[in-house]
Parts: C-alpha cells; sequence; structure tokens
C-alpha cells in the first residue's frame, strides 16, 4: 500500500508516523511506499526511509496535486492547514491553503481516476472550528455548521466537497472533526487555546504556567493518542455503514479548567497543582467564551471511534507517550 | 441607487423587474441605474430602459465579476446558477457556474473595496437542496446542512462564503434559501419537481398534466409572488438583527399533493381537477422520497420574510399574476 500524507510535518503527522512505525500492521495492509508532504520536507521515520519520498511542497501551488497523485497512493491522510489564527489573520493565505490546496487535491483525483480506474481512500483534517454560536448545550450530529472564523468556514468547504466527491464515486472520502488536542506536546505557544494545555503541561516537568481564565470554563478535548487513534481507524474501517454524512464529530470530553486541575492533582499531586498561576485575560476569556462545550459524537463512536474519558487518562497518556513514565522538573 | 441583478432573464428575475417596474419605490430609494446580467442579455424593463445596461456575459470567465463590480453597483441580486439536474448530469459545468462564479463575484467585491471603502448589499439565491435526508420532521433553523447533490453542495458553499465574506466586513450578504417554486409560470418542463407546478397550471388553461406520484407526497411550496417578495424584503431590511447566520431558511406551504388539489377544486372546480391524469413514474417517485417535506422557517418569519399559509392562496396569485384573472382553456 502507498501511503501519501499532507501535512505530514506537523502534530498529528508526526505522531501518525510514529505509531505506524511502532505498530507497521496497524494499517492492515503493508505499506511498500510512503510519500510525506509538508511546507518543509518531513523527516522519514527510520523505519520506512527505504521506501519514503519526503517533499517539501505546497498542495494550492500550480501542478502539486497532480504530481502528488499521478504516483496514485492507496490512503491519502490530508492534514495541512494554516490554522485558525493565521487563517483570520491573512485571509488570502488561508483560502489559498485551506480551501484552494484541498480543491486542488479533490480535482486531481477525479482527474486521475479518468485516465484509469482510481478511488483512493481521503482522510481528511477538519475541526469542532465548523460550528459557531451559539450552541445547544450538546451539539448532536444533526447541529448546524455555521463557522464563525474563515478557518471553519474553509474547513466546513471541505467537508462539503469531500461529501460530493464521495458521492460521485470519485474517492473514498472521510472527514474527522478532531476536539481541541489536549495535551499538546511541545512549547507554550500563543493561541488563545494553548493554556488548556499548558497548564497541565508544564506543571509536569516542574515548570510554571498560565491560567488566563476561570476555573469554570469548559471545552471539548482529545488526546495526542486518540487522534492519531481517529486517523487509523479512518483509515482502515469499512465506510459501509457511514452513509452520506461522511464528515464526523469525533468523541471527546468535555471538562472544565477546574476537573483538568483536580486530575493533574490525582496524578501528579498538589505541588504539581501550585505551579499554575492564575492571570485572568479578558481577551482570552472572550474568545475562548465562543467557543463549543460538550458534543455528542454518537454516530462516530457508534462507527467505532473511541477516545478517553476522563482527564486522568488524558495526563496519563501524555505522561506515557511524552514523558517516558516520569513527573516532575 | 444602482441595482445589478445576475442571472436577471431567469424567472426570478425577470418577476423582480416586473415588481420593481410596478413599484419604482418598493427599494426604498430611486434606482438611478440598472444593470442586467445573463447567459443571454436580459430584456430591459420599459419603465427603466434608459438607464438599463444588458449584457450577455458568464461571471465565471476570467475579468467578467472584476468589470461588473468595477461600476460599483449599491445593491447586487445573485440569482445565476446552473439548475440541479444539470449540475448534476455536468459535475465540471455545475461547480463552474455555481461555485467558481460566485467565488469570482465575492472576490472582485473584496478586492474593489481596495480601492476605496465599498460595502455593497448582495442577496443570494440559495435553495432547499441545501439539506439532505434523513431529515428531522420539521426541519429547524439549527439543522445541519449535508446535501446529497452537487447543486446543494455548490449553494451550501456559497452560504458559507457569503457569511465568512459579510464577518469580514467586504459586504452586507443575505442568503435566501427558496423553498419549490410553485405555480412555476411557462411550459412544463422535465425538472423532477414540475409536476407539482404542472397539475396546476395546466388544468388551470383547460390543459391535461399527468400526476407521476401518490397523492399523499409532502413538499415545500412558495409561490413566485412571495420568492420575489423574499428578495425586495432582503434587498431592503435592516440586517442588525439578523446576526451572523445571514442564510435563511424562508417560511412556506408544507402541503400533500392531495391537499393541492383539493385547493385547486376549491378554487377553479371540478371539471378543472378532473384534467389530471394519473400516471404513476417510480422514478419521480424515487427522487421525490429524498426530499425535506417541511420546515420551521422560524428565524426568517420573525426577520420579516412572508409567505402565503394555505394553496388556495397560491394558486389565487397565480391566476392573477399570470391569468389576467380568468380560469379555463
Amino acid at each position: 500500500m502507498h501511503v501519501l500524507i499532507i501535512g505530514a510535518a506537523g502534530m498529528i503527522g508526526r505522531k501518525f508516523l510514529d505509531r505506524i512505525s511502532a505498530e507497521p500492521d496497524v494499517l492492515g495492509q503493508e505499506i511498500d511506499k510512503l510519500t510525506l508532504v509538508d511546507v518543509v520536507a518531513p523527516t522519514a521515520p527510520p523505519e520506512f526511509e527505504s521506501i519514503t519520498s519526503s517533499q517539501a511542497a505546497d498542495l494550492a501551488d500550480a501542478g502539486v496535486a497532480a504530481r502528488l497523485i499521478a504516483t496514485r497512493p492507496d490512503l491519502i491522510i490530508h492534514l495541512a492547514a494554516v490554522v485558525s489564527g493565521e487563517a483570520e489573520m491573512d485571509f488570502e493565505k488561508g483560502y489559498r491553503v485551506n480551501l484552494e490546496g484541498t480543491q486542488a487535491l479533490l480535482e486531481a483525483i477525479r482527474l486521475e481516476g479518468r485516465n484509469a480506474p482510481y478511488k483512493p481512500r481521503l482522510v481528511y483534517a477538519s475541526s469542532i472550528a465548523v460550528y459557531g454560536a451559539p450552541f445547544a448545550p450538546t451539539i448532536s450530529d444533526d447541529f448546524a455548521l455555521y463557522p464563525l472564523t474563515s478557518y471553519g468556514t474553509q474547513k466546513a468547504i471541505g467537508e462539503l466537497l469531500l461529501a460530493d466527491y464521495s458521492r460521485k464515486g470519485f474517492l473514498e472520502g472521510i472527514g474527522i472533526r478532531l476536539p481541541t488536542i489536549c495535551i499538546r506536546p511541545g512549547k507554550p505557544n500563543k493561541a488563545a487555546s494553548g493554556f488548556f494545555s499548558n497548564i497541565l503541561r508544564e506543571p509536569l516537568v516542574g515548570q510554571e504556567a498560565v491560567l488566563p481564565v476561570d476555573e469554570n470554563v469548559r471545552h471539548w478535548f482529545t488526546s495526542p493518542r486518540s487522534a492519531v487513534g481517529f486517523f487509523v481507524h479512518a483509515s482502515t474501517m469499512d465506510l459501509g455503514p457511514v452513509g452520506p454524512r461522511i464528515n464526523l464529530s469525533m468523541p471527546g470530553l468535555s471538562a472544565t479548567v477546574g476537573e483538568e486541575i483536580e486530575a493533574l492533582r490525582r496524578v501528579a499531586g498538589d505541588d504539581t497543582v501550585k505551579l499554575i498561576r492564575r492571570v485572568p485575560d479578558p481577551a482570552i476569556q472572550a474568545i475562548v467564551a465562543g467557543w463549543a462545550t460538550n458534543f455528542e459524537g454518537r454516530r462516530a463512536r457508534e462507527l467505532g471511534f473511541t477516545a478517553e474519558t476522563d482527564f486522568d487518562d488524558i495526563i496519563r497518556a501524555h505522561i506515557e507517550d511524552e514523558l517516558e513514565g516520569r513527573v516532575g522538573g
């Protein structure tokens, strides 16, 4: 099987590669070719080095999608995106990368299928940013997509195109609406959502972290480990039972900041929790107030997608996957 | 005020022109320039002939949108579309006209605004085809858009783009999700939905009409008169109370074929009803079974959009507007 990963240098791309390196049969078929694409050439995993083509390329550039698809990958994981904040700041770049890049990929697949039958599996990374306030208390699978950011708009359009190209038989699409990933590994960043991870990740290594909102703020989470699991399952599952609504809100965990902190206390103790400094930031509070807090995710669970059901497990996954099982500075 | 109507030669475009000809102050401001565009040059209404520019043009052709927008129309009514059946048959044409044409218009407006402040009102014709089965018994304003046709997909994407361009302040957008128009004037056509109009329009002029489905088939209707009213209201209303969800399911009338026929009997008598011939067509029955039957349309009604509340009124509107008040062959 030839696997193409677009956006392979990002966090989920790298963790997906770690997973298939650790479990080479996890996709159900032997991988005999791996193409990795990102704006910088991704690092090939040692286990797949001899069969990997690593490329720096932009999907929205003329000819790039057609060139990648001419190699007829069997499975395409499309993770490439300009993130929410950047798409909001740079309107043209967001539409170019997030919309035109996705359109170019879909069109390249459709046109390749004219040369000889071709119908790859395409797993598309979407986001809960496709939803906008006002929300229902729990967002059902039937709830309307009215995004309030350009990023969410672009992801919602990508979902619609993926569904139509799938319905017409040009490809086997499935869209994965990701919850906020927590605990996001790496350094603290300035994303408005960063604190949800920072207040756990930094104290777990003995560092202070800033909490800019009240403890009663509620949001919707999944771990990096579960997120990779979503992409593995989407790559291998039977799509027959999915029907025409191929874009799915993934299962996740609805939790308040206070619940995050109590889970941290249970897993890592009072001294770790003391490293959280409360520095209220009205700007971040206002942004976060517009975010969804809870999803039903019923269809995705029925279709076999799974995620953590308490925050202790999310923290333990981070300790196992990122800290080699150790807590403390 | 300069008014630009794109798709002005279609049924709604012509009836909108009839309306502003009959009531020149209906848009609240004097019209001092009228630009009419369609794939064939639309006919200028006599009342506006001296101030009308009538053009044959395709919005998706390079430079067309920019050229039209360089004249800085204050109000733009965007009706141009390849219809459902054609968009399903010709995938590339549907995406070119319905998606790229709309994108070109939005981008032309955004870029024109860089030269000097410019923020026109843009009224966009959408459709209940943005919804796909399985439906709720009554489709609320929060119900998700999962179209099952390329036309519905293109209209749903147009809605998302319109909302994002409006949110960013590039234009004042409002999207009008039209019910099925009934009684559609003109000749019977081969659209799967044609019979809903045919079984009323043809008998009203003493002609036979074919009914291919059962009398218990239910659908969602509005008259051409109400549809024009939606566009007039959308052109003139205060958009402040609309908020960010600018695409609205219009009010309409949920009725069965049997209820259509009983209304015809009340308005035009038994002999007229006898001109309906029952010729069951399983292909049409299957298509129609996938269509929405009832909408809440609560937000649109609260925002001042109005439509008929019984089928007798829909038939009477047709007799007044199309038949000069007379029934019979």
